[in-house]
């Protein structure tokens, strides 16, 4: 028998869809009930084979549940919490996939109250594609998932949600709420809206057409997470700010001394930049080949 | 019989390497010459079939040229041109593959006066590689190949050029040399400064063994240009600094923008701006799989 009988995922896209898929090949859960709002993208996962069955009551989808994994919007997260918090027995894991944790948790204890089996996570996998029919079982292999269980939350809440990480092959590692927001900021949050800016910018130029139409594999690699869903990054965005800012404002600064160096036409101090950043880029592309 | 006897390349590196494989594959050139200063470059050239014979001496390397290709950094093409200009003769046709053309117009007419056998050019392909090793014969398959012919060029010699890249399998489309500039500081010199600038203002965070830990596929794919040869870039950013310093003021501003409705939570707004962009970089990348 599966160690989970029944894994609800509220908000059946990219990441719900593919942890399900593994979970399932992992002979990891019995049942998978999916909940959401777009009845068709359910339809499809149930065609698809990644639900068992769904539920456009998010409270039915979560009734009964082992494991409820809520993958939606972060601006969706309170209305979800609040669906489901009703239906929730004590033992009822509840976790979700957040790309930012701090207003996540402040949702879960205004909906829940301090709850024990709520283990905040955020696997860091994903492509610019989303929907059920952008999933796949091997998405999380040999990534990073980051929990950040909190001062409530029991030790076997986060063991257990470890585990399904684990069968579905990623790393799993714990951090805090606010480290976890920062160094997403920056790794993340940051060059998405430096890629959204970009295309935006480029767009509005008199000669856009023209400007994309000589735009290489070097402009498609930089720009493809400009491609991601605007209403996630509207979240993100909006909940994790202050982080956000913060890294925007580093980047500007530095930004303005390479705009400086441009100007005095300095080719030796541009050079040191990029040989350092090469360096480093380098070494982070080994290390995520490892 | 090959339509050109002998084709020599300076600097046979991506680029370089790159069209001689083609041109080799198409039948078009029966001899290729390597120049350079590397030996060990020119060498491995030759161990890979990418060259015939090469010469150290750029002057020996040019001589009974049809065609002399130069494709080194920009700022070593002023002395190419003075080594090879002697040994020229009137109908030896010579191009460039430079990311940024005003300066090469500049050092070519100071090396060699107007010559009606000059023919400006710039292939838009390229990966974050470099080196002989690096280049394979399908590089510029169904990419862009933009020529910028002079007031003082003779069309048979454009002619001539055009006729190459098309053999190897690009299409080829002219502009003048200022709108060429501007248009690559928008698609090809900022993204680059910007990657550089990012992953190198990541790298001096304190935490940055940590925050690189942490990045994902996006942040990979958003920095694979800041891991492009410093060189090649110092002496673009150098040489094409005016147009990069407009279009990275531009986007600097709009980013200050960004970073207003960052800090004010604006999420309206901000999700405007991205499905703006995403719309843009989506219709972008439709008319590159064309």
């Amino acid at each position: 028998m599966a160690p989970i009988r029944q894994l609800t995922v509220i908000g059946v896209g990219l990441i719900g869809g593919s942890l399900a898929r593994a979970l399932k090949a992992a002979g990891m859960v019995e049942t998978v009930v999916g909940g959401g709002r777009g009845e068709a993208n359910l339809r499809r996962a149930l065609e698809l084979g990644v639900v068992d069955r769904y539920e456009l009551d998010l409270a039915e989808a979560a009734r009964g549940a082992d494991v409820v994994l809520v993958g939606v919007p972060l601006g969706a997260m309170r209305a979800v919490f609040d669906a489901i918090a009703p239906v929730l027995g004590p033992d009822t894991v509840v976790t979700d996939v957040g790309s930012a944790k701090a207003t996540v948790v402040e949702d879960a204890r205004a909906a829940f109250g301090p709850r024990p089996s709520f283990v905040p996570g955020h696997p860091i996998a994903g492509t610019e594609k989303s929907g059920v029919e952008a999933s796949f079982a091997e998405l999380f292999r040999r990534r990073k998932v980051i929990l950040t269980p909190l001062a409530e939350t029991d030790p076997r809440a986060t063991a257990k949600v470890r585990a399904l990480w684990e069968a579905a092959g990623a790393q799993v590692v714990e951090m805090s709420v606010e480290h976890h927001d920062e160094i997403l900021a920056a790794t993340s949050h940051l060059p998405h809206v430096l890629a959204f800016g970009l295309v935006d910018t480029l767009s509005r130029w008199d000669d856009s057409r023209e400007i994309f139409q000589f735009a290489a594999g070097g402009f498609r690699d930089f720009t493809r997470i400009a491609s991601s869903d605007p209403v996630m990054w509207r979240d993100i965005c909006v909940a994790n700010r202050a982080a956000i800012e913060h890294a925007l404002e580093r980047y500007m600064e530095d930004l303005a001394g390479l705009l400086a160096l441009v100007r005095a036409g300095d080719g030796q101090a541009l050079e040191a930049v990029f040989r350092h950043a090469k360096q480093a880029r380098d070494r982070f592309t080994a290390m995520l080949e490892q």
